[in-house]
């Protein structure tokens, strides 16, 4: 049975890292010891290393120990020998390259399906969408492809930002770079706010957290779905 | 000789389409009768025809006859022999794949070689860049590839925004993305700022408009540049 937390941001503004998670991370990796941790999305373009040194730091709150899919071999059998599977933030171009270019996206796609709990925080949840396209991040490699995990049967865009009131700048806005990726493409895209989270058991997809998120679906008006809402029958 | 302006923006907040650049497009296409526009980003999911007609109805300022790229049968005979080319805005992903797919990449970089003045706004500016990788917008399209026109040896980020004072938000900002990019890539970034475009004759490439712009370079710290900056030697 699936087993997900899917979260907008692995940190919240004046928050340390994935603090905030603390209660929902004990109790959604209790009776793990270890973790595989998927650094490649090198926010900042941070070293694999470094990367895992900063989440196995934290997981020692939850007497986990940390590895990172770089330091295997094979990197697709560590993920499905993986007791649980936690994919930090950064760049999501980067991340899906090297999941493709280690097979180590079909490898996770599988273990997600048996059961293994999974933390994903900004691109690491982007990647559980059926694709990357409603990503915010900038395509500074080229991905072989931009389809993902499909852990849940529509889109994410973490880190949804509203408009902000009295702005000069003509660049987009989040949501109407949503509806034009509406003009080419059926899924409908959930816009999750930096402090809500999805946590998927099974077939049930619950929206967590204190937020309200912005529901974008083809041809409709966006809509506001309160904290707590179930969203298992979307797609 | 080469002939190009590439605006960051084809609109200033409070301002209409394309009015702060009249000076300077009177006398970039000073002689030109017609015009075939690339209506091919899309802005908003717009229709070919409705945005063609929109650079249309400017244009008869100019006495210009405007006509869209997708209205001829051949896409890349129509770059050829075309008098001036403007490439309008949207999203980039969608604008470099239909050039690719019309054939109309390679006929255009041509084009603009050979001395045919070109327009280009947002993401029509975008593409004179080297690759397409310091784009702002959204992946809704695969493209076959990142790379594009290179009619100025650098990249370039229209609508480059400066952080915002006070902000809560945890997403990256424009300058976190852009050193991101150099993790992966070597080629300076020029953060065009709304109001700036660059006038490129033959090798020359002057920062044009009242703002500073900010360039980024692989392992050195941003700069800005003044107006008037001459970025011929950039690359």
């Amino acid at each position: 049975m699936k087993k997900l937390i899917i979260a907008s941001t692995s940190t919240l503004h004046g928050g340390e890292y994935l603090d905030y998670l603390t209660p929902a991370l004990q109790e959604h990796f209790a009776g793990c010891s270890t973790l595989v941790f998927i650094p490649f999305a090198r926010p900042g373009g941070i070293s694999h290393d470094d990367y895992t040194k900063k989440a196995a730091a934290w997981f020692t709150k939850l007497n986990i120990t940390v590895k990172g899919l770089h330091e295997f071999d094979d990197a697709a059998q560590a993920l499905t020998d993986a007791e649980a599977v936690f994919t930090g933030g950064g760049n999501t171009f980067v991340l899906v390259s090297q999941l493709y270019k280690t097979g180590a996206m079909a490898a996770l796609e599988q273990a997600i399906k048996t059961g293994t709990p999974y933390l994903g925080c900004s691109a690491g949840s982007n990647i559980c969408g059926l694709t990357m396209q409603t990503t915010n991040d900038m395509p500074i490699v080229y991905p072989p492809s931009f389809k993902t995990l499909g852990a849940i049967p529509f889109n994410l865009n973490p880190h949804y930002l509203d408009p902000i009131p009295g702005s000069l700048h003509m660049g987009e806005t989040r949501e109407t770079r949503i509806k034009e990726f509406h003009a080419f493409n059926t899924p409908p895209v959930l816009g999750l706010r930096e402090g809500s989270w999805l946590q998927v058991n099974g077939k049930q997809v619950i929206l967590k957290g204190n937020l309200q998120a912005r529901l974008f679906r083809q041809g409709k008006e966006p809509e506001e779905l309160e904290a707590g809402s179930d969203l298992s029958g979307l797609k």
